[in-house]
């Protein structure tokens, strides 16, 4: 008997972090809705799941906060990474065509990504909690004139009509996510691994702690500075970079930047994710 | 005569981007709001204002990925700085009390960042577009048992009253906002400068751009990866600095700077800002 993997994700069935799962582990897993981000997190701590799948990166809106804020706050790491295209369709029920839509339900990130479409069409934006609790919404209440912004995954759950795909203003809108578990993934030679840390906040600390990295030839994929919730403009730095934490060269460069830190949160090492459709 | 200054910001009146603009200019300035972001550049580039006022950073949520995009997009600079505490107010019509209310309206972010509050009421939250327009709306429909969250400004606005001050979960919740304008701000000998720049994807491509600012004892004061948008992983990097962009070691530090870069865009150079409540 095959034993099932639980996956938590913030958001509705249909979410967009629900279909990063599928294409992460594929179909046969099962998926957790979680209300807030921090559920998604605790059931994993609670061993409830054996993963969530959690967005650190848009390519349009930039860094998830919250997620950073919840990644430094737990003792949770990241053993995977999966790149999602959000490709934003208009779902209504199934009589509507493009001409009968007056209203439109999303979560206003959405709506304001797909801002040029509903102009040009002229419908009214209505904003609610999430992309694919707008599909769910219009099918319970059996909304008419009206349509929802979500996921291809959104409309086939609900068993609701596309109107039109890919409805974004910008094509190019991806989210990075990252698969937690309680521990990271072993080296696999084509890794990626993402730390916290902070340095003393004087001129060339982070130089020097970049410098670290740069003289190994370790190459860094991201590099940002968030402030220190409760120490106003002291910052922490979140920063990924190419290969495992067990890699010689790796390892020997974490411990270099350890002298020139406060602190460092290793959230831990992972195969490099490619990008899905 | 004394002559008007007009400003520019995202939202309804009441918003903490207006908060911010009065902060900074005083009281006696004509706020102007726009309902995209982009609106508020367009409006600047215009000539129908004076100045807008945008957040780039928020200590909770982080940076404001819309705000960087147009500031790559449109050639306007940042003329000043100010850090707005966001203090977020439960607000509703005369009569109600905390016990009369059910249903809260806000933004989903506001509504977010006020969750323990709004949990422990028991009160049921309702997503709208802005946090000024829901106090709007519930004085505009006359709604019972219900209140908005937004700042103490919107309820001096629309005459409604505080039930309850400061009800965010994080009270350590600041906004960064720059003021934008067609040129940026001669040194005042207490500044900062805001940049943009690309290198190439490579190790140490960073890290070598960053000693460069290292070496002349220039303190990094922001720093972040963003990736470019239509060039799929490529990253941009938002830099902020201490000094003038016309001081002598800051000039011969963006000299340099170019050789390393494929990109570099000058936001601008503004007094640093101070914290207001």
């Amino acid at each position: 008997m095959e034993t099932k993997i639980y996956i938590a994700f913030q958001g509705e069935h249909g979410a967009y972090s629900e279909e990063a799962a599928f294409s992460y582990f594929g179909e046969s897993i099962i998926t957790v809705p979680c209300k807030n981000m921090s559920d998604a997190f605790e059931s994993l701590k609670n061993d409830e799941v054996n993963f969530a799948v959690v967005p650190v990166e848009n390519s349009i809106e930039g860094t998830v906060g919250v997620t950073y804020n919840l990644l430094l706050e737990y003792n949770l790491m990241a053993c995977g990474e999966v790149f999602q295209r959000i490709k934003h369709c208009l779902i209504s029920l199934p009589k509507e065509t493009l001409k009968t839509i007056k209203r439109v339900y999303s979560h206003p990130q959405a709506l304001g990504q797909c801002r040029e479409f509903l102009e040009k069409q002229r419908y009214e934006a209505i904003p609610v909690y999430d992309t694919a609790g707008s599909v769910r919404l219009i099918k319970a209440k059996n909304l008419k004139e009206s349509a929802g912004i979500a996921s291809e995954m959104a409309a086939r759950i609900y068993k609701m009509n596309i109107l039109q795909s890919g409805i974004e203003t910008n094509q190019n809108n991806y989210t990075r996510f990252l698969v937690l578990s309680k521990k990271d993934h072993d080296s696999t030679g084509n890794d990626k691994t993402s730390i916290i840390f902070s340095t003393k906040h004087a001129p060339g600390a982070l130089s020097d702690a970049l410098r670290v990295f740069a003289k190994r030839g370790i190459n860094l994929t991201k590099l940002e500075s968030r402030p220190i919730i409760g120490k106003l403009w002291e910052y922490n730095f979140i920063m990924d970079f190419e290969g495992h934490r067990t890699d010689k060269n790796i390892l020997s460069a974490l411990m270099d930047l350890q002298k020139n830190s406060e602190f460092i949160k290793i959230i831990g090492s992972y195969p490099k994710g490619s990008v899905s459709n």
